[in-house]
Order: structure tokens, then sequence, then C-alpha cells
């Protein structure tokens, strides 16, 4: 027999956004593995019995740094450990989720998905901007602007993506996003699409720039916007001036 | 002095996916508007002080009917009480949270909108289908399949939609289902992509069939499934075969 390894979502930064079954988890917990994105109240709520890990990553430190946290999970769980993984945001939008159950399964571990709140989502509502909206938006793509480097050619259609989606809502984009942008255009989207970056979403540290498809990247810099970001792209945007209803956002 | 409406997401449907904060405020509220797909478990976390309100909705009763609970929350913050307004899913992904707060922002209410795990990743998650995945998706659109009817041209844009995305969530879809695989075809999608319907999703009654875009719409059929479903498509759904960690899904 071995343990268990949880793999949770802990939400987007707000840590009431976390869900009762992430808690229940936690509280019940031998080893949290934890990532860098994870909120020191989150983190406030592993009991002291648990053993807490830190397995943030450090840029440039992808392959071999998931590899230990792999290992360290199956580690865990082969003495019978309960452990839970916790992400930020939700393990299977761009939270390697489906990976780490692959080498679990791999390995013969027992695990569980539990879903989070993910940043995208929890940035966008924080800020006033509804991602669908019956007049304004029947589709909202989430996408990843940063791409595994392994891969020879990049797989986000950008150009396509301008025409066919609403919305889109970019996460790890911030490096990438005049690169973006121009292609964005260059299928045709708009020029004047109005374009948020939201820095630190659903945090108290949460702040939020506003711009066009062809501003926004200098508008970036201006305003010296760092990550963790999330970007929405589209005319729901807008809506933040009537819906926003958080002072600072 | 008005009270406060909070638009707040229950999540997909197992209790213990609500966040901390969607509980806080339900223990606070004076009153609670709630929705169909709200489950009972979540329905029996609201104090008996508190007076419940189902609101939930019959087809084709779509503009009446919302008007009336637009009308209700308003009714309720003007005479100083706490209003949660509790939907199944997510407030901003085809949740209408955004229509109802321009609603109460015209109407001088103040609101706060608190996100909630949405279906498409619940269902996605308890199906052991990562919705994004480093080798095999970098883009996830959710898209529903039941527009607005009052709406002239559909504007979701399923045929440029089949070459410019990884993986396609569709929420309320079922009944358009074959049309809709037939545009994607149309447009280029592969005839053999996989395709899961989950009904249910993340609750005890959770049911899953697998197809490809050229055969889900009879096995629909054939299998007698009926809403509320997610429709998945792309690459990832094989992934079910080896993430998949519940026994029923």
């Amino acid at each position: 027999m071995t343990g268990k390894v949880y793999l949770v979502g802990a939400g987007p930064g707000d840590s009431k956004l976390i869900t009762l079954r992430a808690v229940e988890l936690l509280q019940k917990a031998d080893v949290v593995l934890y990532d860098r994105l994870v909120s020191k109240k989150i983190i406030s709520m592993i009991p002291k019995t648990a053993q807490k890990i830190y397995v943030g990553r450090a840029v440039g430190d992808d392959t071999t740094h998931q590899n230990n946290t792999n290992d360290l999970m199956v580690k865990f769980a082969k003495s019978k450990k309960n452990v839970v993984r916790l992400k930020g945001g939700d393990p299977i939008i761009f939270g390697r989720g489906g990976e780490e159950a692959e080498f679990l399964k791999e390995n013969k571990v027992k695990y569980e998905i539990v879903p989070g709140i993910t940043s995208g989502i929890g940035s966008a509502t924080y800020a006033g901007i509804p991602l669908t909206h019956r007049k304004h938006a029947s589709s909202v793509v989430f996408v990843t602007g940063h791409e595994d480097p392994e891969k020879k050619n990049e797989s986000v259609k950008w150009k396509r993506l301008a025409k066919s989606v609403d919305t889109i809502v970019i996460m790890m984009g911030l490096s990438r996003l005049d690169v973006i942008c121009k292609q964005l255009v260059a299928g045709g989207l708009d020029k004047k699409t109005p374009v948020a970056v939201i820095q630190n979403g659903t945090t108290p540290k949460q702040k939020m720039i506003i711009g066009t498809v062809s501003n926004i990247a200098k508008l970036v810099k201006a305003n010296k916007i760092t990550p963790p970001t999330n970007i929405i792209i589209g005319k729901v945007v807008d809506l933040s001036q009537v819906i926003g209803w958080r002072k600072n956002a």
C-alpha cells in the first residue's frame, strides 16, 4: 500500500477563494509540496504536524525542477504519506496537473485531482470583466503565452485566434505581449480592441492597466508591470468601467 | 443605504468544490436567490433564518424570468438585505454575472462577484481530462452551444474554431451537438478527433461517454444522455484513459 497524492488547486491568490475540499485535504496532509504562487494565508492553514516543502520553480530550470517535484511526490507516497501537491490556480489550466498525474500513474501511485479557481477567471472577476456576456462574448479562450521551449514550432495559432473567438485570456504572456499583439493584428484583430493586463489578480496588490492591442506593450513598460499577470483581450474589457466593483481594480 | 448583492458561484456540483468565501457569505445572508443547478448540500449550508428563493429557469422562459430575478435582487437590496445570488458554476463563464452586475449598477445597488469553479473545468478534472497539457494542448476555448435567441446571426464561429484552438469545451450544447460537430468537420477538424460528453459532472451521478466528432451525436442518443452536460473536444480526451481517477468517470 502506498499513500495518496492530491493534486490540488489553491485558487488565484485571495485565500478565501480556495475550496472546502482543498482545506480539508490540507488539514489531513502529512506532506505539502507547494508552489511559488500559493498565498501565505493558505500556507498557514497547513497543520504544524505536516511537512511543508517549497517546490516553486525558478525561471530557466524547468525540466530538472519538474523531475524533482515528481520524484518527491512518488517518494512520499511510497512511504505511505498523504501528499498534497498544492498549485496556484487550477491544476488542469496550465498547471501541469495532467503531466503530474501521468507520472503518478506510471509509478502506480494513487491520486485525486481537486480543481481550483484559475487566475484567469479570478483576476477577471475582481477586475469587473465578465469573460462571457450574452451581448458581447459567446466564447473565451485560455492560452499560454509561454510554450514548452522543447517544442519545435509554436502551436498557438495567434493569427487564427484573432478572428475565431470573442475573448482571449493569456496566461504567463507578459514578456511576449508585444509579439503576440502584433500577430493578433496581423490575423485581423482590430487595432483598437481593448486589452487589460492584471498583475497579482485577486490579491490586495492587484493592479490593472488598460490599453489597446496597439499600445498595451508600451503601457506595460511605462507602468512597470511585472509577472504574475493575466492578459485579457476583447470587447468585454470595456465593461470593467461599468462593472468594476473593487477599489483597487 | 441599500443592502448588498453578492453574485456567487456555487461551483460545478460537488458541494465541497464551493469556496470559503461563498460559504462565509451564505452564512451571513438574509436572502438567497438560487439556481436550478446548485446542489442540495450547498442549499443546506444556508442558515434557517435566511429566506431561500428558488429562481431556476424553465426552458423557453428566458427574458421574463431574468427580469424577475433582477427585480428581486434590487427589491431586497433596497430593503437593506444582504442578498446572495447563488449560481451553478462560475458567474462570468456563461453565468450571466456580467449582465446582472450591469443591472445592479444601473439601479445603484452595491455588489461583489465571487468566482466559482466552472463546470467545464470541474467535469473535465473529475473525468481525468486535462484541458491543457504541455505536449497536447496550449489553448482551451469555452463556448456556448446555446446562444441568445434574440441574436440575428450566430456569433460562434465553429468552422474557424476547428483549426485555431487545441481543446474545445462546449457548455449547454447537447441539443445542438450534431450540427456543431458537422460545422467543426466542415471547418477542417479531423473526423477522428475524440469527444467526451459528461453528464452531471463532479456529482455522484457523473456519467461520461466518449466518441469522435463523427459518431458522438449518435452515441449521445443511444446512451440517453440528458442535460446538464459539458462536451470536450480535442486530443486531450484520450488522456482520460490514462489519467482517469474516479470509478464512475
